[in-house]
């Protein structure tokens, strides 16, 4: 690796304590040391690329001036926190980053003493620091070892209704904590919601401010240091005077805007704010995602998550595709039946790319609403438009909407309100690992009354699924379909209007019959293909439905068959535990029936390639053929040779 | 019914139409007979006495300006509506409030046009309103038939973050909606957090402002109708130069605090804003919670919910009960374990009494927290609280838990972190109805990796559990509990420590095995009472375990018995949903069981008592009774005579 940076002083950092030798101007270099070997490092690995750029400077500055692992630095959301890895001790493993067997993308405490708490959903940070904040002071912090609590909050995670809840809470006991907004005033997308345009009214109406104006502002315990005349005084506290009310009205010490690139601002107020602390402390940082790597800057998509790319010109090395993305067919089914239905509109909680319904906000953007990283209220607002008479579609990837599901349930099901919800990522997603899984949707869903839950077997299938939740208005429906790339199938013009609760045969065969739910029926053909050669030709369905369930076909599958099983990219609670409850009540079992309910093994995932984690899941193709062979008693021997 | 109150007026109000030929005065006179009305009704249904009393006047005020069904008056909780449903339609039927077949005491789409969207959890009314906002914008007041959109919303419920998504959302989109915060310092519990102290803050620090500090002040649009000489406006705009600051940063008009009780201030502010709102705003109500009636002011528990009582005295007409709650041996056995361990503390959101923590918060002060109602937050902090060292018991009922799926999976779940979490009311819960029936933990937890799960079968079981859970710091573990009294069993002086993933037998018999999970044993042990005078002698076992299954115990019962017959109560993929899967698996099917899982059915049940809601869920004894007789195939004709 002969184009890898020069680091002379970051080479010298084992751990954070090893900060501790250096000045400030050292500290500068170190910073630009570390921006240089996070661009090296993701461009073999790709991953998220802009957030980590974003905070080169304060994660050198807190770890130069706090003391982890015994004071709890706990990253928001995460993926900012490359820079992090290589400061705490993991940067000869930094090029393993979201690959198998490799570091995490995101904080985990499994990985390191350094991560307190780990992270990948948004908006969690304060409520995990006010707890150790609250541990250290009912045990005393020389006895558990740990001191302060420090959150580094984005701006966009400000949006979530946690993040208000905990700093409500936090404002309320007045314990000493230390949060960090990161504000960069893009957080996945383009930054949304009033709290939004207020940062920015704080950032844009704060002027550098006098230093007799200091005196004036809410932080009571900062003047002195800079009456003492702290150098660039000036600059630090701009904004002071006027700012922050919203946070101090949380009761909250705000101090800000500061500028998060410059060490020299971050280093005075971080080291005022460790000494002086008696209370909860806002310090709002103004960072700029991407700094210092030019294809970066300024593009929140691609600083977002990234694929491989070279250095030099920021071009990514991605395979080229051949089957549309899952994404994509959703985006663009919905665009086409809003060209016809104008009750049709959608919301997306700060997703509008990954979700494909950037392709809506271009086409309509009076009928597409962005409401933040706030699925809560993403799913109510939904009831409401329902309520209203319109026709919405929450698009809420897998593992997201279980933040909604209070309001799923409360909401929407009970007023059986007829919201359809796109569930993009289900089941295992790779790189973002076992934090972003689709796993449980089918089972929290599927046991809901009136609910109608659908899962896409390919592309082809998705589009029939958008075209019949739109013009489904009996209670909500739900289809859920996986990340990545289709399956190759010919895409019909329009989608097609399904029919509720019933299934499609696939192949008529005998002996077996396989009922799959969702995209794991390319694996299940073949599984078929190879158990043809051994002279076993399955039955294939596709079940397309989990609520209302198709017995007519799955009663006969059972009548017609030896052994029956299913497979779902979900766990355990889902599509397999409806059809066995249906074959219990029908007596069934009570004659016997080789029954076997294929789901998501009792574990978490680590991150890998989708097929490698579907591997780990025994899910795939070869898992299925052997699940058949155990289950008609064929070829055991063989099968564990 | 000789002591019902005289109601010259509220006679003549058949709908809210006819409020409208009603002077000022004489609305004032409506609210007199309003308040007495809705106390008379409830001293004979037991219900929400306070909250409904604090918005009488508000609730003829909003009725006398706005024109619903057109204009959509989204009450927040909905415990406060029964004023309102009076005045709607449903006086006639006011006394049969919370009772089988009679009104829900909460608001209900499927009850009244005039309840546009349902509520029972909180928080939700922003939401809804913003969609009905944004579909009358785009499809146009006149097409679908409606116009403003009104929620009104508590101090209490300000502190779920959900109240603040939807504020931040709404000030994005700069539509014309209407926030009517009710502000009573007293949800359910008293008032905690930030914002709580705010509030209170915005109304101290606002004593009457003078007429020329309105053009100052933030509502612009407000001044002329002021200028031109209101009556009374002094009154009205109190506070309004000073307050407000952090909602107009979320981008809201703020109008307030004015006096909910005082008709002469609502109604022209109302109408003012009526006529010249164009955009989202908020007006801060000053009420009083169970105004008008002595034994219920100043009370925020005995106002919350009540039984019957008796008007004059304000007693209450309880019975007397004979086992101890469940709630109440939870929270003593709490104290008890806390007693000899410092690490112990214990989390709540807005109920301290109702989960029994209000003991632990008496003993141990600085080792419980009210959060709010604020359930994300809480079981967070609660897996901070976990990862710093403590052992945090989070004690949610049900179905607020719903509120914190996503942080169980992603922030407790994932991380391994010992939370406990202690779920009341668990299964069907009487008067609250649908909207409060704890049908899906059993689901949601069991199929998460490395959670234990438990369910008590009566008082001592869950003395033990409290036990065993304090103790259980391998990962997260939860064990659930019903509303409501004990069976009265012998309680033990300590809580034995269960072995993990072990049930216990209860008695032995043949053919036919109950295994029940949780607190149907009492209906299981009746039914093998009935079930005996047939001839029929079942084996009974306890799970006491969803996760880890006691296998050996199972497939036991399995192996011995012709049927094996679960129950839960809980919804499809819960407890019978984790046995089908071992029993598939290990190739019990195979060769045939008669196998049935009793859970709940797939329909939301309505308020009656827990027992008629378990007779409609087909749960009880003379269920489970004929359930073995069907599945043995005995009696069959007998039965269905």
């Amino acid at each position: 690796m002969s184009d890898r940076p020069q680091t002379p002083l970051l080479d010298r950092v084992h751990t954070p304590a090893d900060l501790k030798a250096f000045s400030d101007t050292e500290l500068r270099q170190v910073a630009d040391e570390l921006r240089a070997e996070t661009i090296s490092a993701v461009s073999e690995t790709g991953g998220h690329l802009g957030a980590g750029l974003g905070v080169v400077e304060l994660t050198v500055a807190l770890h130069a001036v706090w003391d982890a692992p015994r004071d709890k630095i706990v990253w928001d959301v995460s993926h900012q926190s490359y820079p992090h890895k290589i400061l705490t001790g993991r940067r000869d493993r930094i090029r393993t980053l979201r690959q198998k067997d490799g570091l995490s993308g995101f904080t985990k405490r499994s990985e390191s003493p350094y991560d307190p708490f780990g992270a990948a959903h948004s908006s969690t940070s304060i409520s995990a620091s006010l707890g150790f904040a609250v541990a250290r002071d009912l045990n005393g912090a020389s006895e558990t070892g740990h001191g302060d609590a420090i959150a580094v909050i984005g701006d966009g995670a400000m949006s979530a209704g946690m993040a208000y809840e905990a700093m409500n809470h936090a404002g309320h006991l007045g314990k000493r904590l230390i949060v960090i907004l990161n504000d960069n005033e893009m957080s996945i997308a383009p930054p949304v919601g009033a709290m939004s345009s207020y940062l920015s009214r704080l950032y844009a109406e704060a002027p550098f401010h006098s230093l007799k104006d200091v005196a004036k502002g809410a932080v009571s315990f900062l003047p002195e240091p800079f009456r003492e005349g702290a150098r660039r005084a000036k600059d630090m506290i701009k904004g002071m005077a006027v700012g922050g009310t919203l946070f101090e009205a949380l009761g909250f010490s705000y101090i800000g805007p500061i500028d998060g690139h410059d060490m020299e601002s971050l280093l005075p107020v971080l080291r005022t704010v460790k000494a002086r602390a008696d209370g909860p402390i806002l310090i709002h940082c103004i960072t700029k995602k991407g700094k210092g790597y030019a294809p970066a800057e300024g593009r929140p998509d691609r600083g977002h998550a990234t694929a491989k790319f070279d250095v030099s010109s920021g071009e990514q090395k991605k395979a080229a595709s051949n089957a549309p993305a899952y994404t994509k067919v959703f985006g663009q089914t919905l665009v086409e039946l809003a060209e016809e239905d104008s009750r049709i509109c959608a919301v997306t909680a700060a997703m509008p790319d990954g979700t494909g319904l950037n392709l809506m906000a271009e086409r309509f953007p009076s009928r597409c609403f962005d409401v933040g990283i706030a699925e809560q209220h993403g799913v109510t607002f939904c009831a409401g438009l329902a309520a209203g008479g319109m026709r919405p579609f929450a698009a809420i990837y897998s593992t997201f909407l279980q933040r909604g599901f209070d309001q799923v349930v409360h909401d929407v099901a009970i007023q059986r309100l007829p919201v359809r919800f796109a569930i993009d990522r289900a089941g295992l997603v790779g790189a973002d690992g076992a934090t972003h899984a689709g796993s449980y949707d089918v089972a929290y869903l599927a046991n809901l009354p009136g609910f109608t839950v659908m899962a896409a077997a390919d592309e082809a299938e998705l589009k029939h699924m958008v075209a019949t939740a739109a013009a489904h208005d009996d209670g909500p429906i739900a289809f859920r379909y996986p990340r990545g790339e289709g399956m190759g199938v010919e895409m019909p013009e329009r989608g097609e209007i399904l029919e509720i609760g019933k299934g499609r045969m696939i192949r008529e065969g005998a002996r077996v019959a396989i009922l799959s739910y969702g995209a794991r029926l390319k694996e299940v053909l073949q599984a078929a293909e190879a158990l043809e050669a051994r002279g076993i030709n399955p039955t294939i369905a596709d079940a397309r439905f989990v609520k209302p369930l198709d017995r007519e076909l799955i009663l006969g599958l059972a009548r017609d068959h030896e052994a029956l099983v299913t497979i779902e990219e979900g766990a355990i609670g889902g599509f397999g535990s409806h059809v066995a409850q249906l074959l219990a009540e029908e007596g069934v079992f009570d004659t016997g029936l080789k029954y076997r309910s294929m789901v998501l093994p009792d574990t978490f995932i680590d991150q890998a390639s989708p097929a490698d984690m579907y591997a780990v899941a025994r899910l795939n193709a070869s898992d299925i053929e052997a699940k058949v062979l155990d289950v008609l008693g064929v070829a055991r021997m063989e099968k564990r040779a």
